[in-house]
C-alpha cells in the first residue's frame, strides 16, 4: 500500500483524493486544505484526514468546529508520496519541502516542465516515469491532445499539426472569472504555449492557438494534421477507437454539444458528473487533401485524474502501463 | 409493491424513474421514451424496460439496435400507476388514455391545476392527496415557495407575500434556448402565474414577478412577506430549519452562489449532482419594519422528484406524510 | 462658460466628457487618463486635451506617441470644477487635491455619501445642490430608483418599498469579471446597501436585495411599494409618464428584454447606444391588494451622465432645475 | 440617382437602408417590414417610406397608428433595384416577384449561390458583378475570410487554408437563441459549408470547421494557411494593411477581446457601434514552419453593409471598384 498525501483540495485535488481512496494498492494519507468550508466538511464525512498548511490554518479549522489533524509538514511524515494539486506555480515553491522530507511528488500541468524528471501522459510515456522521484502530469488540454494525437502519431506519423483550443473560461464554481459576453484571444499571439507543452510528452511538430469563451463545462479542440502515412477517415476512427481513454461520440446519439457530453456523464452516475475520457465527434473525423481533421472535447475538471493515479504506480514501479491503466479505469468506471 | 410507469424520459422523467426504482415499496414498470439516444442506452444498461409512444417509435428503437418492450398502451397494462413527465400540456392529452386504462396518474406542474384532484407538495397537503386518482405535483418554483412559505405560514401566519423569481432560462442540456446576454421579463406583466399556482396548494395572499436570465443551474427567489404574528430573524431561522427538504446555507461556509450549491451536491456524491432541498441563505433572513425577507434557490432539475414519489404513496394510501417523506428522503440521501 | 475637467476616462468618464463638450455654457478643460490606448487616441482625435495622473503617465503617453498636456495637478489649474469619474473610493483620495486647488468637485456614487455636501438626482433635489462646492451624483441603481420612486412618492406618498435589484455583473468591456453561469447574491444579506443610498436622496422607507447575474447590458429592478394615498395602475402610469428621464415601454412595441432596449437606443442613433432614460414596462405597472408593483431597467453605463451635467449647473447656480434638465436633455437627445 | 428598395428590416436590412440613404448617387425608395414596432417608428421618424409585405401587413400598421405606404408589390414599382434582406431562403421565394417586376436584385449570403449571377465581395470580384442583374453578397463570415485571404492570396498565393470559425450564437436582440453554457459544433462534421462558400468568390483550397458559442458580439476566425510564395510575418502584415476594410489591432492598444473591438466602434461614434472592417490581431500574425497563421474578428451585424452598397454600383456599372469602395467608405466613416 502506497501512502499518498494530496496537497490542495480544489477542483483537481478533491477528485484525485477520491480516486486514490478507491485504489486497492494505495492509501489516502490525508488531504491538505487551506481553510474550512463545506468541502472540508464533506471530506471529513468521508473519513479523510484533513491537514492545514500551517498552524494558522489548524486554528481556523478549530474555530469552525472542524477536525484538523495537523500541518502539511506533519502530514508528509505519514506519506510515501505527495500529489501536489495546489494552484499553478505553487508546486514549485512546495518542492523543496517535499525534497527535504524525502518524499516523491507528482505535480500538475500548471508547473513548468522543469519541475519534474518527466512530463507524463499514461498511454504515451508511462515507461519513462518508472522509478522517477518527480513526475509532472500535464495540463487538461495537453493531456487531451496527447491522448488522440499520440494514437494518430503511432498509427500514421504526424508530420505537423495545427490546433485551435476553444477554452472554457472558468470552472463552474469560479464565479469571479469572465468573460460574460466576449471572445478573448488568450493569448492574442500564435503560437500559444500549448504546442510546446504537448512536445514535452510527444515529439511532434505542432502549432496551437487559443481563445477563451464564456462557458464553464469543457474545452473543445479542432485539430488539423498532416500525416506521414496514408490514412482514411475509417483508419483514423480505428486508431482513435483503440486508444485508451478516448471515446467516439455521434450527434446521431444526441451528443450535440459539450452540455450533452456532461449530461451523459451525469446520467451514467459518474462521481460529480465527471467525463475522464476524451470524446471525439465521429462525424468530424475527416480526411481532406491529405490532411486529417477532427473535433474533440476535454472535461477540464477531471480528465487528468486517472493520470495522477497512474503516475504514482509508475514512480513506485508497481506494474506496467497496461496494468495500471486497467486498474485505474476499473476503479473510476472508464470502459477502456 | 406498486408498479409505476414513468411516461417521458427528459430532465424530470429520468430522475423520477431512478427514484421510483430505489423505493422498497414500488417497482419501476418501465419508462416511455420518444426516440433512441444515449439516454435510452443508459436506461437499458440499468435494466429498465423501455417503451416507445407508438409503433413508429418501436421501429426507431429497433433501427438503432436498442431494445424496446412495446408501446405506451402496452406499458400501461403492466402498471398500477403512471407518472406523466411529458412536456407541459401533453399530460392533458394523455389523461384520457390513462383513464381508459383505469390507471392512477401523477401529473407535473406544466399542466393546469384542473387536470387533477389536488395540487401537491408533500409537506403541505399530503393528506388531501390520500386515495386520490389524479394528483398534480406542482412546478419546481411553486414547490420551492410552498416548502418555505408553508413553514413560515404555519409558524407565523403569512398576511401577504411579494416574491421575485429570477429564473434560469434553460436546463443544462437545452442548448437552443436563450437569452445569451439579456434579462427578459417573463412575463413583463405583474403578477406572474406563480402566485396563483402557489395558491393551488397554500391559501395565502401572494404576488409574484418573474425574470428570465442566462444561467442553467438554479432559480433564485427573493421573498418579502408580512406576517400575522410577531417573528424575529431567529424565529424564522428556527421555522425554516424544522421544515423538511429545506436547508440553511451560509456564505461563511463558501455557499457564495448557485454554482457553489450545485458544487456541494456534486461533492456529496448525489446522483447527477442533484440538490433536492431548497437552500435558504442564512444571512438573508431578516426582519425589517414588520416584514420578513429571505433568498432561496431551487434546483429545477430535481426538487420535485421526492414529491412525485410521495404522491404515489399518498394516492395508494400506503402510509402517513411523515413516513413517506422519511422513506423517500432516506432513499435519495436527503437528511431531513 | 464653466471650465470642467473630467478626471477618469472609463465607462462614465468618457461619456461625461462628451456630454460636457456638448453644453453651450460649459467648456471641457480636458480629461485625465491613466495610460494611453485606443480610447485616448479617439479622445485626441476629438480635440480633447489629455492629461495623465503624474509624470510617469505623461512619459507613457510620450512613449506611445500620443500627445499629453501634463499632469492632473496642471490640469486642475485650468478648470473651474472637476468631475471625478475615477474608480470607487479613489475620489475620496482625490478630494484633498481638489480642495487644495480650490476647485469644486462632483463625485460619483462609488464614494460614500459623506464625501459631499449633498447626494444628488436632478429631478429630486437639484435645489439642495445649488451653490454647493461638493456634490455626489448617486450610483446608476440609486439614480434609477430615485427617478421613479421620487415621482411615485410625490404623487401618492411611499409608505414602504421593497425592491429586488437584478444586476448586470460587468460592463461590456470588463471581460475579466464573472459569473459566467451562476446567480450570485451580492450581498447574500438583506438589506443591501442600495436602500440606504436611496435614502441619501429620498426620505422614504425602503428595503433592497441584490443579485448579480451574467449579463452586461442593463440592471433590472422589480419594485413593490405600499402607498399612503390611493392609486390605480392608470394613476401610476400618469405619474411615471410625467417624470423626467423616465420612459414607458411595452412588449407590444417589441421591448421584450434589456437587449431590445439597447437595440432601441442603437437604432435611435444615440452615441454609443446609450439609453439615459429609465424604461418602465407598462404591462408591469399594477396595483394588487393596496400595493403598487413595476419593473424597470437601468443602463448602468450612462444613466448618470445627465445628472453630472446638471450637478455642475446647480453648483454654479446657473439656472433652475427645470432649465438645466431641459438644456441637458436637448443636448443628449432625451425627449423629456 | 438609383432608386433602391430594401426588403426586410432586421439586423442587416436596417443598416443597409441607412447606408443607401447616405449615398449621393442613390435614393432610398423605401423599406419593407413585416409588422409595426419600435423599429418602424424610428424608420418613420427618419422619413423612410415604409411598406408592408401584403395587405394584412398594411392593416397592422394602420391599427398601430403607424403610416404605411403600401405593399411590397407597390413598393417595387418605384424602385430601380431591390436589396433583399429577408431571412435566409426567403430571397429565393422573392426572386420571381422581382423578376416579374423587371427589377435588379441583390441577395444576401443566406441564399444559395445559384440564386445570382455572381457571389460578391467588393475588393475581390467587383468587376465580375458589373452589369449583372442578380448579385449575391456573401455571408458575414465568408466576406470576412475573403477580405483577408483575398489579400494574402494576391500577395503570396494560398496553397491551402484551414480555418476554425468560432461563431457568436445570436445577435444581441435574438434573446430566444442559445446556447447559454455550452460549445456546440455547428456542424459536428468537417468541413463546414463556409469553405465552399469562400470558393464561390475566391478560387482557393480551404477547409473550415465551425463552433457555436454563447456570445452575441462578433465571430472570431483562426486561420492557418500554407502559401505558394515565401512570406514573413512582416510581409503578411504589409499585405493586410494594404487591404481595404481590414484593420490591424493590437493588445498593446487594449484590443483584448471582441468586446473591446465593439467598444472601439462605440467610442468612434459609429452608427449602432458598427465595425465594418475586419480587425486582425497584429500579435497573432505569424509564420511557423512554412505556414501563416492569424486571428481575426467579424462584426456579423454590419460587415456586409458596404458590400451591399458597392454591389448596386457594380450592377448599374456606375464606376470602378476603387471609386465605389472609396465613396462607400467615406459615407460610413471607414478609413480605407
Amino acid at each position: 500500500m502506497i501512502k499518498v498525501l494530496v496537497n490542495g483540495y480544489g477542483t483537481i485535488g478533491k477528485r484525485v483524493a477520491d480516486a486514490v481512496a478507491k485504489q486497492d494498492d494505495m492509501q489516502l494519507a490525508g488531504i491538505v486544505k487551506l481553510k474550512p468550508d463545506f468541502k472540508s466538511r464533506i471530506a471529513a464525512a468521508k473519513g479523510y484526514h484533513i491537514f492545514a498548511e500551517g498552524s494558522e490554518g489548524v486554528a481556523a479549522f478549530d474555530a469552525a468546529g472542524q477536525r484538523c489533524s495537523g500541518t502539511l509538514r506533519e502530514a508528509l511524515e505519514g506519506a510515501d508520496a505527495v500529489i501536489d494539486c495546489t494552484p499553478g506555480k505553487t508546486g514549485a515553491q512546495n518542492k523543496a519541502l517535499y525534497a527535504s522530507a524525502g518524499k516523491s511528488a507528482v505535480f500538475q500541468g500548471g508547473e513548468s516542465a522543469g519541475i519534474a524528471d518527466v512530463s507524463f501522459v499514461a498511454q504515451c510515456n508511462y515507461a519513462q516515469a518508472r522509478g522517477k522521484k518527480y513526475v509532472r502530469v500535464v495540463s487538461c488540454n495537453t493531456t487531451g491532445l496527447c491522448r488522440t494525437l499520440g494514437a494518430i502519431n503511432a498509427a500514421f506519423g504526424v508530420e505537423s499539426a495545427n490546433v485551435v483550443l476553444v477554452r472554457r473560461a472558468a470552472d463552474p464554481g469560479q464565479v469571479r472569472e469572465g468573460p460574460i459576453n466576449a471572445i478573448v484571444p488568450d493569448p492574442a499571439k500564435i503560437p500559444s504555449h500549448h504546442g510546446p507543452d504537448v512536445q514535452s510528452v510527444l515529439p511532434i511538430s505542432i502549432t496551437t492557438a487559443a481563445l477563451k469563451i464564456p462557458t464553464t463545462l469543457m474545452h473543445v479542440h479542432v485539430v488539423f494534421c498532416r500525416l506521414k502515412r496514408k490514412c482514411s477517415a475509417a483508419d483514423a476512427i480505428n486508431a482513435l477507437e483503440s486508444a485508451p481513454r478516448v471515446m467516439l461520440v455521434s450527434t446521431a446519439d444526441d451528443f450535440a454539444s459539450t452540455a450533452h457530453l456532461i449530461e451523459y456523464a451525469r446520467d451514467l452516475g459518474r462521481s460529480r458528473g465527471d467525463l475522464y475520457e476524451i470524446p471525439v465527434w465521429r462525424e468530424s473525423i475527416s480526411v481532406n487533401g491529405g490532411g486529417l481533421a477532427y473535433m474533440q472535447a476535454v472535461h477540464q475538471e477531471c480528465n487528468v485524474v486517472p493520470e495522477n493515479v497512474d503516475a504514482i504506480r509508475a514512480m513506485f514501479d508497481v506494474c506496467s502501463a497496461e496494468e495500471s491503466i486497467k486498474k485505474t479505469n476499473a476503479s473510476l468506471g472508464i470502459s477502456k
